[in-house]
């Protein structure tokens, strides 16, 4: 019991320190440090295995921090390993540290982005997947806060991770009894928790938090046992513990203790050697290859065959993850919607059923990318939506994912208004260094999609439901940030710029209109962010009139029009946005089209009052 | 067990009605259908208790369909309840027809749109806690798919009912095994959801779902117990049962019967009695006043004192509360930073602590909503993205819903920028017919939450997390669509257009420039959507440049600026957009709205640099 005695000095200096740089930042959750300070301190001392050197290397054990709050405690835990000296945790929270009032990439043993609740155990049941699926030894801890196991996310988390057997994942509860504003659900009512976790699959050990006998005697079975289960230990613990004038209080979440306090509780603490370190043990030493970038892909298409985008997407997907090794596919069951099975079935190593749980198949592809795989997620556009949060972390954490969302727009028909995904340009569209993808036909996919697995970051994909003709060459290419001009004469009177099915609808406008004499040009916005400024000036420099005619199968605010109306800023051209402004609802693709006012018709409607408007009615129309 | 024969018969002719309406559509979901035939026509017949004349009234029992791909099952009951007559049925995925492929509001039956999954627990659970509140004598059924039992939202609402207790919900699942693309995850290993149900604190009836018998009594044991519990039936069920081709087969969801297959299913079904129709039970009448409308509420600030919009926001709504009856709060344990808690504390009968599961709260709100209560859902609003599905589906719901998120943009400051509400302008925007306010300081919050109360639909309020000083008189009125100018003189040289945290910013570059000798407008652009375009276009004709400078705490895609662009399209105006470019960071208010570029200094250059790109240098900088 030596041990026990070591921990006990080595935990003290770490509520020092949570305290301490907490009290200098003036903000900070010190409660929610301590109540975990004893089981993190017996982890990192004695269970984990980390090359501080190497974050990346592939034998390294993985410490999520999903109760992000917790930030302060996860940078003592480094600086104790030895990462950076203890002093440099006076700079938390500071604008030149790195040392974020939530974990965020610039500390960079973080494997995620943490600080929105219920995320972590997905992101560690992602990083705990990839070992399995490898062969790697290393095990994945997973710190949460009792608060955030309201979030449903967590059970989508805990079934993945018990239909997948992650025996080498170890969640740890910090069952601290107090949320932000009140009393957890459940409080100190621990059986809750083992009840709950139990029925999901766990192999459960329920502990007091804070004896580091229990503690040590948790980890050692944690880690030895593997019969197919991943573990969870639910440790009951004191918020603020450690320092009485806090413990168990209310009304103590997120304060910092002021300096008056702090000596307070220091002297409360008493006397710490403030010389102790952790021994982290040594891990393998893996060397993963790291990803090989290919864009270009080949397949060759008939032209005017119909074939639907999302149909290509499957079959480009998989062939192309024959070249690079490190694809993933993730899919929320509809991989026979999305055509991700086309991959399910070619790569079945590299595939991940996600179940009808999107949000956890996000922070799952976190993990993976933390390992440099590269992750294509797919489901209905319409219910990406339900991880909006999830992939606004995903870019916070620096992460590298596919996103491809099916069944766009009204023109998917009868099933309705639930199932059309109208606002996903507005949700991607707005991260940071997005890019957005919308192809028209089979060619244009098939060359898109390299350049999504090249591009590093968050990548989005809108694919069609209904099959469209190839109207391209084989030949042609197709760039991040690129156009194609699909009508073009010298005598344009201005440009319809359309994306994806609302492609063939300006086609089918700009042919009849020129049956009339009235000559307009067709603009295919493949690449959605960034826009092709460029072509869209030429265009606008190039037609008698400086209009421009935006149409899109997606809301009015947020979408194509958008990203126009803002490339042609300042040079007097005139926009007209055309796109989804209801709810819409069962019909078939060409009556919702018609009926959202976004079809040829209305197109041709549109360019007839633009030109009217203008007082610039073209000779065919006045004859 | 005349009874039962009598079922029998009833749910031949539902499943006739599942089967024809989707061949006529040739498409929809069957099977789906088929494998809830059974414990549907039990309930619906000898349980249900409803009003048809009058869906609204307080009385009526309420059916949720979940999975709301089996709303061909949803349109046969009712007409077989007498709603409307069975070859109606055959309008099924029309386009002028009210039957739509999954439920919405022109089904005036449905309780909720649904057809995202995963949410309708959650919306039962909402309607069963109003009449737990209201002393309502109705019960709340919602039927649940086995593929949606994945969602984490539905752990989120199962906690969330027995919690309050919510003993006149009863949860009806499905469990036809298989899922769209293959077997679900637990398939037909009914003890798993047994397990979960019971953990999660149900009162758990297991059940074969075709066993007219059990069915019965299961209704007869949940209707009956009331012990603080809410009941699930757990219902094993076969995916297309009646119909031996189909029965338990993969590759059958989703998919309608062709003519020919058809003919014989309905073979295999035998000969039904068309006239066979449900016997409703009455429900008691109770009529509930409906909402009254109050938009003004008056509160006295003092001027330049400082107050933060979301502490004005608590007041106000605790205020108004007391005219407005109908009024509830919901919040994710962060209610002492929404400041919904002042309405918690003076309303505790119309209060919601949803704990930190936004999603669930999002499609409770739906549920109070359906029963004309006007629920105001607080949150940061970093967290309403992780209910924006729930969003998203609310408005398809037709649902009237104020949502209200703190802490907003980068000003937050060291808590980084997981924290911080950067995109919700581009998720609320793209809603159509949504409205989107965001005061700047307590007089104006003060006056735009009564706004908020009387809109019908949803509307968006974002709040800062720092306090502001009082700048408006309070005899000051605000409006929907309006805005305010703030600096303004005959000699402007252009415009700048802020809102909440950036009017602030904007006064003080305007003073700063001032004391050069260049005027510039200051527009107070409290209200986003709809925005004053009025308003616009009168300083673009009032000022020497026909320049708009917008500056907003959110990202650059979706938010303010792309509202005032589109609003002074085709009048030659030259807009520049001021918004976060990049992940903010943690430190201070000012070092970050500094990082982003959008503070005073920033305003400042832009300015200049604007008047100066013009080739119109005013004569103040020509000195």
């Amino acid at each position: 019991m030596q041990n026990l005695k070591e921990f006990s000095e080595k935990a003290k200096l770490v509520r020092k320190w949570c305290l301490v740089s907490t009290t200098e930042a003036e903000s900070g959750h010190p409660t929610s440090c301590l109540s975990a300070a004893d089981i993190t301190t017996v982890l990192f001392d004695k269970y984990f295995s980390y090359d501080l050197k190497d974050p990346l290397n592939a034998g390294n054990d993985r410490f999520v921090l999903s109760k992000g709050h917790a930030a302060p405690l996860l940078y003592t835990l480094f600086a104790m390993a030895g990462a950076f000296p203890l002093e440099q945790l006076k700079t938390l929270r500071k604008f030149d540290s790195n040392l974020e009032g939530h974990p965020t990439p610039k500390f960079i043993y973080a494997e995620a982005a943490t600080g929105s609740l219920g995320q972590g155990l997905s992101v560690g049941a992602g990083l705990a997947l990839v070992a399995k699926r490898e062969n790697l030894p290393y095990k994945t801890y997973v710190l949460c806060g009792d608060g955030e196991l309201a979030e449903g996310q967590i059970w989508e988390a805990a079934n993945f991770s018990s239909h997948y057997e992650l025996d080498n994942l170890i969640a740890i509860l910090d069952i601290n009894r107090l949320g932000q504003s009140q009393e957890t659900m459940f409080g100190h009512h621990i059986e809750k928790y083992v009840s709950r976790f139990q029925s999901f699959g766990f192999e459960v050990i329920s502990i007091d938090g804070h004896d580091l006998n229990e503690i040590d005697q948790a980890f050692e079975q944690a880690t030895k046992n593997q019969n197919g289960k991943p573990h969870v230990i639910i440790a009951k613990t004191i918020k603020g513990k450690g320092v009485s004038f806090v413990e168990n209080k209310e009304d103590w979440h997120g304060k910092a203790l002021k300096k008056e306090d702090l000596e307070k509780a220091l002297s409360e603490l008493g006397e710490v050697n403030g010389d102790l370190r952790f021994h982290l043990k040594e891990p393998q030493k893996i060397v993963r290859s790291s990803e090989s970038g290919v864009n270009s892909y080949s397949l060759k298409y008939e032209k005017g065959k119909e074939i639907a985008t999302r149909e290509v997407f499957g079959k480009v997907l998989s062939g192309l993850s024959d070249q690079i090794k490190n694809i993933y596919a993730l899919d929320g069951d509809v991989k026979n919607s999305t055509f991700s099975e086309d991959f399910f079935k070619t790569h079945p190593g590299r595939s991940i059923e996600g179940y009808i749980a999107e949000q956890n198949m996000v922070s799952v592809a976190v993990g993976l990318s933390r390992l440099k795989k590269i992750p294509f997620v797919a489901t209905f556009a319409a219910f990406l939506t339900r991880a909006a949060d999830q992939i606004r972390m995903a870019r916070v954490s620096e992460a590298n994912i596919k996103f491809v969302g099916s069944h766009v727009g009204v023109s998917i028909g009868e099933d309705g208004p639930s199932q059309m995904g109208l606002e996903d340009i507005a949700l991607f569209g707005a991260i940071p260094d997005s890019i957005i993808f919308q192809p028209c036909d089979a060619v244009s996919a098939t060359k898109l999609i390299p350049h999504m697995a090249a591009h590093k970051g968050i990548s989005y994909m809108r694919t069609l439901r209904s099959k469209t003709p190839v109207i391209y060459n084989n030949e042609e290419e197709f760039s991040l940030g690129g156009s194609k001009l699909l009508r073009k004469s010298a005598d344009d009177e201005l440009t319809i710029i359309a994306s994806g099915i609302t492609v063939f609808e300006a086609l089918k406008a700009a042919d009849e209109l020129k049956k009339e004499n009235i000559n307009v040009r067709v603009m295919d916005c493949y690449c959605i962010k960034p826009i092709d400024k460029i072509m869209l000036n030429k265009c606008l420099e190039e037609t008698k009139k400086k209009i421009l005619i935006t149409v899109e199968d997606h809301y009015e605010h947020g979408g194509l029009g958008d990203f126009v109306i803002s490339a042609v800023d300042g040079t007097k051209a005139k926009i007209s946005k055309m796109a989804v402004t209801k709810i819409s609802r069962s019909g078939t693709k060409d009556e919702l089209l018609n009926d959202a006012g976004i079809n040829f018709s209305h197109i041709i409607a549109k360019v007839k009052e633009q030109l009217m408007k203008k007082n610039a009615i073209p000779e065919a129309m006045m004859k």
